[in-house]
């Protein structure tokens, strides 16, 4: 199922809108590249509107937000709303700052979001400030554990439910929820936490992914986590002596690159709940 | 002779100044060290103007502009233009949005440009939107391709005529022309572009080459064509199982650092017309 | 000593906010990752006092400077010396331009540094700009080598006496000094200058190097010095045949990655005078 979801960005090469970071961005374009997809950047306001239209995907990733890109978030999200094309929000930072919880939160109410992905703390610091009035929830710990995994889980789902969209929380366990069913996957190596920019990479390729599955978004989401997380399986079984995270960044694009769906679908480590 | 263009650059070390998108820039200044030349970025309109002043040549890339960043585009033209600099324009998008394509056609009016080099979709639209009121030629395809080649050769010698520069389309078959005489190129992979920036890497080498070789700028355009397509090919025959466009990316800049003229005059595959 | 330094960094995982340039901004993150320091970018002036505050130490980079981003500057500034975190300015292109020169030395003026680092063009710049009216001092040549070492040695702790801060001023042979002790490093390659941004990432890395050693910044920035000019030595060792500038950043950034105390003081090549 998730080698198809996979097959499907190979054949459709859905063009993916990205207003993101200026740190990773260049990783952004090439795993989108690597996974069958095509890239196209742009954050200026008078800008993103023809750029929406003519892409299939939107991604929103607050990394170096200003206050003109946010503009272009919002601009870029009203079109993409306008024509029904999926639309992935990455929280980068939320939490953090205040303007990038605040810029976070505006974009959940005002865009019709298909996904948020983010890390636990990023997904938690949403949930309390999306309009309740519940203190922090105690019971979901910081990380995601095998221990704390059934509470995680309902989070998800609770968040995922109360947000109307996809949920996608990942970490060493990763959790993706459209607030029914919760992907559980252990995908992945923690060396990947040493590269900059494989959460925003993986925001990308998941964006492709929904967009090339539109009447398969929760199992395309959860396909887009599995193929980064087994990549940074094979790339780290590709690494020599001496080799390490500037290394280990390009095999992990590498492995992307050559993956096709009999390597996503046997090596995908996933459960349902 | 193309071998004697690049030596030009390596002997003289000219400094680039580069208005270059976010996405490819770290690649850019890269490719601009292992030719031999040196970049600087700076796209603040109050810092242009001084940048410039120090350098050899400007290249302009409007992959990300912003209206900022586009004021700082016409300032360094400006100033350039002054100083007697060449200037080449890399219209990313041109034909994708409004912005990206007045933008284009504003820079190729008001400034003295020495190079246009784009994709041929770019150059297209760029052919159209520049004051004429042809529909859009359906002559030429919109891939430059064996069988098309003695349209796309008028085309381009047309558009170089009118535009009074260099216009450089590259793509399977790259196409530098001055009006007058066409070089038809034959380097390359289609693995290129499968990598993001390839095209911004070509456009930063060739304001290198221009800048180092005066008296002989179609013939150097022309050359860093072609250093660029065989280091795609060099690099390609260094790939080992496994690589993919991360590695690949290495490769490439990896071939230019280690290109020499004998090298360049052996790999060159072109013609005139 | 160095290897305690590092050490520390690994010890505490220092959090590192960066305004810097997005040329070489991915390398940046990387290399902090690398030496066991965690990266934040942020450069928006209504973001940036949030961000300081949850960090250790801010670096300043003002190699893509614009009036927002110098905004952001100023503001994450006064918040670190608010806070009494250690600030780190690189003056890129100080020097080649008045925004940059004026910018570099208003932020001398206005905030509190903790170390200034940059070639020797660039603090030479910053040595006369800043309120004093000799002009060009001869005696200090513009590359620092064995034959002026002495003049250049008492320049720098001269810069560093009248800053207040300690100066590292960086090449083929490094100083660094608080005014009365100066640390003279030899390690590193030439071949570092042909890749963009060793630079950068070395003020990325010495501000994790200083925020983790705040009783012994002195020594912090010599070993940030020494760690980077020999992972540089290192990585050199590991290239193989064909490999260019593009495979020796990767290789750097890997040796750093894998240095350890011993390797780093065994490695390191300094006198003190």
């Amino acid at each position: 199922m998730f080698g198809a979801c996979m097959e499907n960005v190979r054949k459709s090469v859905p063009l993916v809108h990205n207003i993101t970071n200026y740190v990773t961005v260049n990783d952004v374009a090439n795993v989108l590249l690597a996974c069958g997809a095509s890239p196209i950047m742009s954050d200026e306001p008078g800008d993103v509107g023809d750029i929406t239209a003519i892409c299939g995907g939107l991604n929103i990733n607050i990394g170096t937000l200003n206050e003109r890109t946010i503009e272009g978030m919002f601009a870029a999200g009203r079109k993409a709303n306008e024509l029904s094309h999926p639309v992935l929000l990455d929280p980068v930072g939320a939490g953090a700052s205040a303007l990038r919880t605040d810029t976070a939160i505006r974009l959940m109410e005002e865009i019709k979001l298909t996904v948020i992905r983010g890390n636990i703390s990023e997904i938690k610091t949403l949930s309390l400030g999306s309009g309740t009035t519940k203190g922090v929830d105690a019971d979901v710990a910081d990380a995601v554990t095998e221990e704390n995994l059934s509470e995680a889980v309902a989070f998800v789902k609770d968040f995922a439910k109360k947000c109307g969209c996809i949920a996608a929380v990942t970490g060493a366990i990763d959790l993706i929820s459209d607030g029914e069913r919760c992907f559980i996957i252990r995908n992945g190596r923690p060396e990947m936490g040493r590269i900059t920019g494989t959460g925003c990479q993986l925001s990308g390729m998941m964006t492709a992914f929904i967009t090339a599955n539109p009447e398969n978004r929760l199992e395309a989401a959860a396909a887009a986590v599995c193929a980064m997380g087994l990549a940074g399986e094979i790339g780290w079984s590709r690494m020599a002596e001496g080799d390490g995270n500037a290394t280990y960044r390009n095999r992990i694009i590498d492995a992307v690159y050559h993956m096709d769906a009999e390597t996503l679908d046997k090596g995908a480590r996933y459960e349902v709940r």
